[in-house]
Parts: structure tokens; C-alpha cells; sequence
């Protein structure tokens, strides 16, 4: 069996998120996934039943440039010739960047060491036409030098609880978080987290937080607070899907 | 009357171009414009019949970042409302940028004096999930070096008939190209180009052409020879509209 690795970029607009959901039976195959039409697509060239496995199991609406999987196969095909065929069939809103050969126990989701996440913020009074699908657009200013400031309490290997999905709560909430980072570039604010993993929803609930801090709404000194009281209660709203990309995945 | 001018951004895949058409009775209506989404909108915020002029008639799936447009209107409502209740109502792929007041008699299509156009090439195997609808792939090795030396012989007061649509011709086909450049950054070549006017389909049939010279399809030398013969039938095909985006118009 060879260990294929694939790196992934895709426009999460219209899936519902990469992981294929455990269903009932009249439900299977009504939702979309990332995972879902990879898998088909890759069955269908090797006429063989594979299973996908993804490092991060992003939500609906959220966008990949440096998705990683990985599938076993027994085809001998050529990965030019895979990655050639994968692109001609796959939905354009999903591309196969990179195509290896990865050793036979190389598993993407529980090898990876560092996950890179993006947020972007357009910060202006007006939208924009073009990115419109990969940007939060948050009409009242910010004050970005306090959000980077406020974030960097985060950094290091923290208890999470307050920033994880009510819904989803996991018995071990803590993580290791490497970087975080706030930079303004003209109407956009990106804002990169460099973790080991991530809690459900923390990363859009961590922006969501620092959102209420740069525009007035939570006073300074909220972020060590609300990670020092361990309550989601505390934090702020979730921040839209559309501006969460994961960028890369290091191994 | 107040004669107000628009600086307008649009993402152009879900319109039949810039301009309202003339048509048949039967199919008024029936085909979206910009103008005319926008000409509409604005019709219904001040409750006057408004005629939009705009600077640039790009065509179906063709964007904008700077087209000008202006309107007169009765209406004292102050600039920073109109430009609110124009985004708030207008789709969300046209966005008025910036709004002002300008002299009675300025006219943004007769005033123009520069419009930069930019088209973008995607030059790598693979296309890209996020800005296919805005660029250009092309699969095929382009060499942008060799594009950008043929692309000096347009500069300049020169009869670009080689380059205007078969059926579109104009008596006056002279124009003066300002500026034309060829630049790469990573798989993106950007070819800008900076004129007192075009004429219809004139940048996406030069864009065309430099395509077939930096693929090897014409060798090199042609531009000069295609610029010479005034014949459409010598030059490179139409470049798909997508790629293609007006930048700004000055005045």
C-alpha cells in the first residue's frame, strides 16, 4: 500500500465544512463536505474504496490554503499523473496544490505539529466586491495595536475552556498556542494563530473576542481575564466563518 | 441639479457588462447591467429618475476596482448618507468606494483622460480556489520577460486596428497607449496598461497575442508585424474577460 499526502486549497463557501457527517440513513449524502467530494473523486480515479484523513477538520465556510490529508492506495499511478486527473475532476472551488509519496505511517491529522490559522478582517466603513467571501467586514474601527497587545496573553500552554464551543466541550481544553499575531495593513487586519491544535470554534471565538476589544466594547485587560475565569460566557461572540483560513500545517 | 460622481468597484461575473442595453421590447429587463442595477438603486434612494454615466463599458464578466461613474440629481441629501444607503441597498458585489461633487460640467466618460486596465494571468499546472473568477489560467509556460519586451511596440499614438473587435470596428482606430507593463510575482503576471482610450475588446486581443508570443506560439518579433498590418485575423485570440479588470480612471 502506498501513503499518499495531499496538500489542499479550497473555498469553503459552499460546503458544509471538510468532515463528512455521521447521519441518519435518509440524510447521507445531502450535505457537501470537503472530505465527502474528495474522497468520491479520488475513488472514481483509482476504481478503489479510499478514505481520507485531514489534519484539521475546518468548519462550513471556512477556506484552506494549506489543507493536508492522506490516503492509502495499492495504484501505482504516477502522483503528476493523480494530481493531473484529481484537478480535471475535482469542483473548482477545491485544488490539489502538492502530491507526494509520504512514509507508509504518516497520518496527517495525528502527526501534525503545527496548524497555522488566518483571520481576516476588512476594517473600513464599506465592503468590498472581490474578497467579500473570505473577509470579515466590520464597519466600526479598531483599535489593532490593542488587539495585538491583548492577544499576546494568550500565547504559551494555556486552559482554553473559556474560548471552546459551548456545544463541544472537550475533557482537556488545554493547548499550546506558539503564535499569535495582529498586523494592520491598510483596510485589513490579519490575525494568525500558530497552534498545536485548536479547541472547537476557539480560534473564531478567540477573534471574536479580540474584535470586542478593539472596538470598545470589552475594556483593556479583558482577554487575561476572560482566560483566567474558564467560562465561555465571559469571551466574545463567535467571529463569522468566512474570514477563518487554514493556512498550513507543519509536520 | 447636483452632479454627483461615483468611484464604483464590481465583481463582474454575474453581469452582462458595465452598460444597459439596448434591446428588443420584449427582452428589456431581462439582462443585469451594472448601470442599471445601480442607476435603479439609486433611482429608488432619492425618488428621481437618474441616468448614470460611467467612465469605462466594460464588458460581461469584466471587473472593476476604480470605474467612474456620474449622475445629476436634484436631491440635498449629504454625500456620507447617500454613499451608506447605496451599499446598504446596492448587491453585495458593487460597492461605491468613494462619492463627491463635482462641477456641473464634468462628465466621467467625456473628461476620462487615463484608464488603467489591469489583466491577470494565473501562470502555474494548477489553477487556485479563491481567485479563479479574477484571473486568467493558463497551464502552459509564458515567458513574461519576452511578453513584456513585444509589449513595448504598443506605446505610443499608434492604429491599433490589428486589435479591435471584428465587429465592432471604429472609423478612428488610432489611440495612445501610455504605459503598458509585463510583471511577474510568483505564478501571477499582471500586464497593465494605461491609455486615453481603448477600443472595444483592444486590451483583452493584445493580452491574447502576448499570450501566443510568451507561449512560443508566435514567435517573437510578431507584435510589431501584427501592430503593422492592421488585420484582426493575424493577431492572438480574445483573453477570456474574467482576467480583466479596470483599475482607475483619471481626470
Amino acid at each position: 500500500m502506498r501513503n499518499i499526502k495531499l496538500t489542499i486549497e479550497y473555498d469553503g463557501t459552499s460546503y458544509k465544512g471538510w468532515q463528512i457527517q455521521q447521519k441518519r440513513p435518509e440524510e447521507i449524502g445531502t450535505e457537501k463536505t470537503i472530505q465527502g467530494v474528495i474522497e468520491r473523486v479520488i475513488s472514481g480515479i483509482l476504481q478503489e474504496e479510499i478514505r481520507l484523513i485531514g489534519a484539521g477538520r475546518t468548519d462550513a465556510g471556512v477556506h484552506a490554503l494549506g489543507q493536508v490529508g492522506n490516503f492509502k492506495t495499492k495504484s501505482k499511478m504516477p502522483m503528476a499523473v493523480m494530481q493531473r486527473a484529481l484537478n480535471a475532476l475535482l469542483p473548482k472551488d477545491i485544488i490539489i496544490v502538492d502530491i507526494e509519496e509520504a512514509k507508509p505511517d504518516f497520518n496527517s491529522r495525528f502527526n501534525a505539529r503545527l496548524k497555522t490559522y488566518r483571520y481576516q478582517i476588512l476594517n473600513r466603513d464599506y465592503s468590498t466586491a472581490f474578497d467579500r467571501l473570505y473577509q470579515n467586514h466590520v464597519p466600526y474601527k479598531l483599535d489593532a495595536k490593542l488587539m495585538a497587545r491583548e492577544a499576546r496573553v494568550l500565547v504559551g500552554r494555556r486552559d482554553f475552556k473559556s474560548f471552546q464551543a459551548a456545544d463541544k466541550k472537550v475533557r482537556n481544553s488545554i493547548r499550546n498556542i506558539r503564535r499569535i499575531s495582529v498586523r494592520k495593513d491598510g483596510p485589513i487586519i490579519n490575525i494568525d494563530l500558530e497552534a498545536n491544535g485548536f479547541l472547537y470554534n476557539m480560534v473564531r471565538n478567540i477573534v471574536g473576542t479580540l474584535i470586542e476589544i478593539g472596538r470598545g466594547k470589552l475594556p483593556p485587560g479583558s482577554m487575561k481575564k476572560i482566560l483566567r475565569v474558564k467560562d465561555r460566557t465571559e469571551a466574545g461572540p463567535t467571529a463569522p466563518a468566512k474570514g477563518l483560513c487554514l493556512l498550513r500545517v507543519r509536520y
